[in-house]
């Protein structure tokens, strides 16, 4: 088991760690009695998490005399949304918890999105531990204390910052993920190690069959290296006024394609891959990358079966959807940059011509790039 | 024009202030425009409120380029509450807003509590000003950063900490309020008298008759007094894990007397009224208070016009209803009494016999307390 701590810099956010190993879920229990004194636990799961691991965890609970409640929510992004959050609040203000109730997520990205909102809007606040399923949760939103649902408008645009108390990854529970959801979170630990970090760069190149195996050892030092790396850009901006935008690289393209109707069948993962091609052209054109880290990044993300390229992308759609990116300001787009592996840089007078082209480029077949 | 200043123990929360005085909305837009350098304001106000002050606040801001978007709800706490949430989510999210557009709460308690749940919540978080045109609402709700909504189960049950960064209330609108409205804002200045001042209790009482004018003078310093006296608590203790619970004085027992369906005729400040008369006798009882001093409270609250007694009330639904306060830990009940002026004490074991009594000596008919 590997341990993060996370220390944001307020007198009023308690610290908090990450553990991460094989079989957390089964002394849930006893660590949240210990560490938060817990009397009453709410899991908020989905249902695909529910059959696999709500009981398992509820059983460590009540083994400690811990009262708990649980309520699904349908598996899927489409439940991310005011509705279930309404659903959420009408069962379970009538059941007479008070501020010491401690909220779970348990599952992936969505789960702890939606069950950190809750816990971050009842009763204006309760305590909130992210117990995530999937690689993805794991080494990304199960950190930093975003929380938030989606409207018809676009994805996210509802929420708060709300810290976890605790973050407890059992990476037992990868072995039932899809490959592709595998895919999906070695995106995001792609991104770190563009933005921060050389040597995770070469770890993931190197230990990549592991990865993709789940090899547990090799598994628990990405999770935990990649937490540590979240966790250091979180604790220098929490707020994401300044470095937390670093976290964005490839997710301001990646958001456009989510959002633009007909890409759909992307999962979030494989958006921000192709986003992060698009940002690295454009990185060539606006701060003289060097294209053969372009071409690794690409040759990665192919590896691990990511897209790189999109054909027949509508790229004046995308572009459209870009301008609405919530983190751009006063209307001038902000994208991510980098000069180098590990130098990002927030940029706000790109062109639209180059945003254009730097779209565009992901148009092209496999002919068209040689392979 | 007085200002107090409030100032959290966090570096990621920004200090603010809280400028008091006659015609403070005339100036709106340059403050805003020097002190946040604002660009865009969205003000959400209720229908009452809209054909008053709307037009005068929106050309102060015109006044200086900020671009300006409104959103109305209808007037009473009734609109306090998820679908109203939601449609104001539906009309401000399509209209392209970004993070560095400015919430501005334009009306009383239900508009500050409503606009700064659409803020603490909106893209995770957009600045919020609170104009409050109530003396309760400027006294109390506009500064600390609780705001939130009602759920079937109880009142503000959703919500969340959300400071404001600049509360600006503009004394000339509280001409428009009814006596009513004024009675309902002095019980929160009599609660931090009793709590916390006793120069301030002597103050309200020799100055009451300016007080019920609005004499602005007065009127000014009461609410300067009263903010300073709000802001130093909440700054010791802002998300009420200790101090801040002493705000909470009479409210437990107010906020049940609201809840329960046969007292829908109290307003806020009117139920706090006699929840401090309950208080202090219970008090009494479990603190050694004087009785001298439970006399004082009644004779203010009697000489300001706000209910001490409510003959016939149904004290088994008021306790039960008094169970369910989010503020209870663990079950037990807790209760801020006094054991003398200015010396609050949160109580959590007083015997659910006194508590029953307390309620029932509210029970009483004119003659049978001698008037």
């Amino acid at each position: 088991m590997e341990t993060v701590q996370v220390q944001l810099p307020s007198h009023t956010i308690a610290p908090y760690s990450v553990r991460v190993g094989a079989g957390q879920l089964g002394e849930i229990g006893p660590t949240l009695r210990t560490d938060l004194d817990a009397r009453t636990c709410v899991i908020i799961t989905d249902s695909n998490v529910a059959p696999l691991y709500l009981a398992r965890t509820a059983a460590s609970l009540e083994g400690v005399d811990i009262r708990v409640l649980a309520a699904q929510f349908a598996a899927g992004e489409a439940a991310k949304n005011l509705r279930t959050v309404g659903e959420l609040y009408d069962n379970l203000l009538p059941r007479r918890l008070d501020r010491n109730a401690v909220i779970i997520a348990l599952g992936g990205g969505v789960a702890g999105d939606l069950a950190g909102f809750i816990a971050a809007t009842l009763l204006r606040g309760l305590p909130f531990v992210q117990a995530p399923t999937t690689l993805l949760a794991a080494v990304d939103a199960s950190v930093g204390g975003k929380v938030g649902i989606d409207h018809a408008a676009g994805k996210n645009l509802i929420g708060a910052f709300h810290q976890p108390r605790l973050v407890i990854t059992d990476l037992a529970t990868f072995k039932t993920l899809p490959r592709r959801e595998i895919a999906c979170g070695l995106a995001e630990c792609v991104k770190h190690a563009f933005i921060r970090d050389g040597a995770l760069l070469s770890f993931i190149e190197t230990r990549l069959d592991s990865l993709i195996s789940c090899d547990p050892v090799t598994m628990e030092k990405l999770v935990a290296w990649n937490v540590q790396i979240k966790a250091e850009i979180v604790e220098m901006d929490p707020y994401e006024k300044n470095q937390r935008a670093w976290l964005n690289f490839g997710h301001t393209f990646g958001h456009a394609l989510e959002t633009v109707g007909q890409y759909h069948a992307l999962q979030h993962g494989e958006a921000v891959a192709l986003g992060m091609v698009a940002a690295a052209r454009l990185s060539e054109k606006r701060l003289g990358l060097n294209s053969a880290i372009t071409a690794r990044l690409i040759a990665l993300l192919d590896r691990i079966g990511l897209p790189t390229r999109l054909p027949g992308l509508d790229a004046g759609a995308i572009f459209n959807a870009m301008k609405t990116d919530k983190k751009n300001r006063d209307g001038a787009l902000r994208l991510v940059l980098l000069a180098d592996i590990a130098r990002p840089e927030i940029i706000s007078d790109v062109p639209a011509e180059q945003v254009f082209q730097a779209i565009e480029s992901l148009n092209v077949t496999e002919t068209a790039t040689g392979h």
